[in-house]
């Protein structure tokens, strides 16, 4: 007998017909024997609803207010689903975040969990009774409703699944698992029956959308094995664990990360002396723009130069405050790209393997791809390219490293 | 400078629009001086929607369930009232019932307040923070939500206002008072400026239905002072209070009570002996049938007849009841009347009057309306008619006390 967490999102609570389908399946997992504890999205569009009535009033209104307002969506949907469970002859009770108490710091719309009081879900799932929290949502030492920002739904059951010692934490989301890449781009790209924390963060990150990021690194710190599944097929779905002990011989890619989101900067000609890519590129942070990749070469002449990407939404703003630096430094020039693509390969794999960079190159190479810029972390190794060759390059990169065997 | 509790409707609140409204109203109320407390309902239609969407999980859904659910459409409002206000410049939190915290008892659905914690929304006012009380709702003992059933907003504004010691409580409503009767049956119906109670509970009991009598009986039993205003047109509304002293002479008849909801039983023909009347009444109240009138005679032959009104939906299972205890008792017979109307005089002037109730048999037999029941209070004198001169019935007695000149 297992302690299962579940989240369903808000497509899979998205109507009447949908609770329903998701009150089968959770008294299913109940009737093979597990203690079941459900967290739930508010039902797709809702969150949008409430937004849109709160712009019509207000066009800035209060962080407060508005997670006042929007936890409303979970708590509708955690008594709908326990009203579907009951009628399937189960018992079950609803608990809104602050019931449980999910008590989280006071940064309203991107609150951080602090700690869970556990002991009435505990006492609950001794009685046999299915617990229904609402996800998203927590309230912070004064009561004050929070909700946790973009994802929060995963980070609510991950944390329970950590509070409870959970067996396991099963995402239910529109998709049956993580894939080696995305299948829209390779036909052949295939779901991987385990993955690790780290290398499932790298692909997150490097635009993977299956899972937020930040529930992963939720369950990787306390050791919470997290589970990828649809709910709208069966299947396995995907694991996401410690490490990967079920194969002896680990694969040295485990998938093709890429994003098409960034765009790149060059400023060249600035000294080469200490204090310079501080002053470039802090100044960038210092208007809240995020930087990815950073590159410095420094050239012939002595003159430096350093490359960065940003998000493409941020170039503009990016471009004007790279521009009065390059004229304070008397630099050369400053260049700005939007046409890129970043392409990565991640696996443990890697870290016991030589040469992974040089086949990846090499690849890249006989598709007569140039290579903008390269980063490296451990268990990943990540290239701009010129985004026309997207799609080239993340088929062949599949193909290479035998990805479509994978299993 | 007055603290002053005030509660909106569903349909005062019933789009962004009328919130936009009440937002305005709140704001010159609070930059006349005074210290503001509102409660609002669900926007109009909300409620349904969810009981709605519960109805086609789960016939019988959970009580518990269902006040968890329906408690959000109210929580909905208190957030966009506060967005509304501090569009306009003013400072304003919003508090769940959970968060006053309101507890209650825990008869979901139809929950009574056990006490207020009335301190962090002191210390709002104290700031000159507008507090925006979500109404309708509690929690109890260990949390949980409640709901407090029909008119539950009311009861929450009157509670509060008890707990505050507010100056007035101010319920906001589509009507611009506490009328002499039915406008829609006496087109010269008034206004009253003030009524008491007392009076305010006989008229809502038979009938008049601007305020809900739970929260009327509230505000007495604190002696919280309450106004009913409309939230469409300006205008003083309503006072009801606990004793009328704007006026040294208190009109004797302030307003005329009415209802066709009831229908009539008769049984004839019992014994005229101790616990007969228990016994037919008794088996009508253990059905959970609301008895309204009741009055017993004694017939030359010495046998006894028992007349009586419930509401005429109940009529059919009345009925039945009572014809198998007219077999048990070998009563004569049992009759059954549903086209029957109430109407009543109510005003406290009636204790230090004699004749009050011969001048209202009068005037109903010179239009030729028979009596068919009466009966009296300290401040009432019911009859029942025949329905088809309740209009008749209610205008003559209107013109009868004068109550076009009333004010």
């Amino acid at each position: 007998m297992a302690l299962i967490v579940q989240k369903y999102g808000g497509t899979s609570v998205g109507s009447v017909e949908r609770i329903q389908a998701v009150a089968e399946k959770v008294r299913a997992d109940h009737e093979n024997g597990h203690r079941m504890v459900i967290t739930v999205s508010a039902m797709s569009g809702e969150t949008n609803r409430l937004i849109g009535l709160a712009r019509q009033l207000n066009d800035a209104p209060a962080l407060r207010e508005m997670d006042v307002l929007v936890s409303t969506g979970e708590q509708v949907t955690i008594a709908l689903l326990c009203m579907a469970l009951q009628k399937l002859g189960m018992r079950s009770r609803s608990y809104t975040g602050g019931q449980v108490a999910i008590e989280t710091d006071s940064a309203h719309g991107k609150a951080r969990i602090k700690r869970i009081d556990e002991h009435r879900l505990q006492a609950d799932l001794n009685e046999g009774v299915i617990v229904v929290v609402a996800g998203f949502q927590g309230v912070d030492e004064h009561s004050n409703i929070t909700t946790l920002g973009r994802g929060g739904s995963d980070t609510t059951a991950v944390a329970l699944a950590a509070a409870l010692k959970a067996d396991e934490c099963q995402i239910y989301t529109d998709v049956d698992g993580v894939y080696t890449t995305d299948p829209r781009v390779v036909a052949e790209a295939r779901r991987l029956n385990v993955i690790t924390f780290e290398e499932m963060i790298e692909m997150a990150s490097q635009g993977s959308k299956v899972l937020q990021i930040r529930a992963v690194e939720f369950a990787g710190k306390y050791g919470v094995p997290l589970r990828v599944k649809s709910s709208f097929v069966d299947g396995p779905g995907t694991l996401i664990t410690l490490e990967d002990d079920e194969q002896m011989e680990k694969p040295v890619v485990s998938g093709i990360a890429f994003n098409r989101d960034e765009a790149k900067l060059t400023i060249r000609g600035i000294p080469d002396q200490p204090g310079v890519a501080a002053q470039v590129l802090g100044s960038i942070s210092d208007a809240n723009i995020e930087i990815d990749v950073i590159v410095q070469n420094v050239a012939k002449d002595n003159s430096a130069s350093i490359t960065f990407t940003v998000n493409r939404n941020d170039l503009p703003q990016a471009e004007a405050l790279l521009r009065s630096i390059a004229a304070e430094l008397g630099a050369e020039e400053v260049t700005a790209d939007s046409k890129i693509a970043k392409v990565a390969i991640v696996g443990v794999g890697m870290r016991s393997h030589a040469g992974v960079a040089a086949r990846m190159f090499e690849c890249l190479a006989e598709e007569g791809i140039n290579i903008q810029l390269i980063t490296t972390s451990e268990i990943k190794i990540a290239v701009v390219i010129d985004e026309r060759y997207l799609e080239l390059a993340v088929r062949a990169l599949h193909a290479k490293y035998d990805l479509e065997r994978l299993r």
